[in-house]
């Protein structure tokens, strides 16, 4: 008998850096602070019956569901799409679209796990193509959702506007804010900046009522982290620049000042003297903290994870997964697309 | 008698937040390290005569240029260009075209000064669009030299093939780096990732022989700050995605260095004894150390600084500047476009 909270989440446990030994060690940690939740696990039995036998208190939350194939980090999405079906991969999919599962999680070849969550849970009613979706840290009270992140190299104004009330839903359900901002990343805030589909998906949005969400006009990238802004829309090269953008330039800072405080005596004391500080800074930036990817769009919630997450980060994608699971992720985004295409002008923005 | 090292610019006081107080510091410090500049001052006149006279070491050194008018930091370009001729900026930028100096400084509206400056100047043979260029640290030896960073919002195969030529030379002038090595800015180092042009445009470089750079493949915004590149290659909406990110995620760590430094008496006191460190962190990230932003493509050059730059930020972007035209960058830039459109099949890649 399944309790209201409980929320079933197919694992891919073979995918990521750290494998099987990441991914189980992930599950119970996610299952010591959240009892509810279930797993069904795929990936190679052996691999993982060693694993769960070092977290025995997983056993009774668990069913192992031997794969005997696994997609590996390069391949090609269209060989992946090949082997999918007896792989960890494409079985965890496959059994949110039976319903043996809730949502699926993997830490695996994205573009992989975005061409069989296309091919096996198909778009929903009214969109085009997916989005991938993360929440980034600000310095406001909220993150910032941020969608598309690479899935679509160009977008029209079409994939734009639907981001937008897709994002937004995400925005309520990830985050619990009842309207939430929405702006759309450009390279200044004067209506006649960006390209045409920028300006048009602008205009539409400027105008659309009854949405959930209220739109505030473009965004320039620099604020992205600065807590204007609770969704962020933009096409997924420029959200991949953004993204990887805001990795290299953390690194390269966090690079600079390990070199500065390895640079005299002195500062290395200081450095000794202020490690809390640093700690508490590095809870902040540290990717684990943030993890949990999502294709907005699907018939259904596959989560993605970094691929080197450790067991904190890959428990943090768990915890998402099942916060999207109880909140009716899916069935929230169909109803407001429903609402958004219902108003005339909006009609032809449909799939 | 102009010495062989002198460099005469015209500098448009009245551009930047600062205006005349500032940049007219700025000339002086300049100066006081590069004796061999000379200035043309184009502005208010009683504004720069006030200016100039806490700097009585400048006189020799300046012609001071009334100007009647002033372009300022909203106006829409298509409104300067009417206003340009009786403008500081307008002025400074048409002493270029008539041989009265040897390069324009301006730390004004930089639409406005893209408008005006290809106006005056006109593109180059063989040069579509022109290129707003950029160093920016990197962890390496020297800067990157990053282009398009916002003056197209689209750019086509041919604009980025043309952008990479340039970028080439200016990291020979300006970082005096013989054979630089030459990337694409992309969502993915594989072949067959970003938009058509992009491929297309990898492709041309791959092919090229006689090039005065190395082409390197594709790179990923997350690697800008590396070292991996001399040269960057992207479209102005993507370049300015990147270029703002940085901006603003540096902006966001900082904030969270000072909010975890002054979360306890003992971090506190640990930010006090590491006070150089920081220092030395600062020095690095500080913008105005890597002030100076060009317009490439044009007959002449036109160096843009930031507009809230400071006194040493206004001097770095002067010195710059200096440094171009002394490498004489238009003429090798000119000449390694001849190279480059001689070979046959990039015939069609000239405008």
């Amino acid at each position: 008998m399944m309790s209201k909270d409980q929320a079933l989440i197919a694992v891919d446990a073979m995918g990521g850096d750290g494998g099987p030994r990441v991914v189980i060690a992930a599950l119970a940690l996610a299952l010591s602070t959240d009892p509810d939740l279930r797993f069904r696990v795929y990936g190679d039995e052996a691999l993982v019956r060693t694993q769960m036998d070092l977290f025995p208190e997983l056993a009774p939350a668990c069913t192992i569901c031997p794969a005997p194939d696994v997609i590996s980090g390069e391949e090609k999405p269209s060989l992946a799409l090949r082997r999918a079906r007896k792989s960890s991969m494409g079985m965890a999919i496959s059994a949110v679209k039976t319903g043996e599962a809730d949502a699926a999680l993997s830490a695996g070849n994205t573009g992989a796990l975005m061409a069989i969550a296309k091919l096996y849970l198909r778009m929903m009613r009214g969109i085009d193509r997916p989005a991938l979706t993360t929440i980034l840290p600000t310095l406001g009270k909220n993150g910032v959702v941020m969608l598309d992140l690479g899935a679509n190299t160009e977008c029209d104004m079409r994939n734009l506007v639907q981001f937008a009330v897709m994002g937004a839903v995400y925005a309520q359900s990830a985050m619990g804010i009842p309207c939430p901002r929405l702006s759309l990343l450009n390279i200044g805030t004067e209506e006649m900046k960006g390209t045409e589909d920028l300006r048009a998906a602008a205009a539409l949005l400027r105008q659309t009522e009854q949405t959930a969400f209220q739109y505030t006009g473009f965004i320039e990238s620099d604020r992205i982290g600065q807590g204007d802004a609770d969704v962020i829309v933009t096409d997924g090269f420029s959200g991949n620049i953004a993204l990887k953008t805001i990795e290299g330039t953390a690194r390269f800072i966090t690079n600079l000042l390990r070199r500065a405080f390895s640079s005299s005596l002195r500062s290395k004391l200081g450095f000794l003297l202020s490690k809390p500080a640093f700690r508490l800074f590095r809870v902040y930036l540290d990717p684990n903290n943030h993890n949990g990817a999502i294709f907005l769009g699907l018939n259904g919630i596959v989560v993605k994870s970094h691929g080197n997450a450790n067991v904190s980060g890959i428990a943090q994608a768990v915890h998402l997964t099942a916060k999207l699971v109880r909140s009716n992720l899916v069935n929230c985004i169909a109803d407001d697309l429903d609402m958004f295409f219902s108003q005339a002008s909006n009609k032809e923005l449909q799939a």
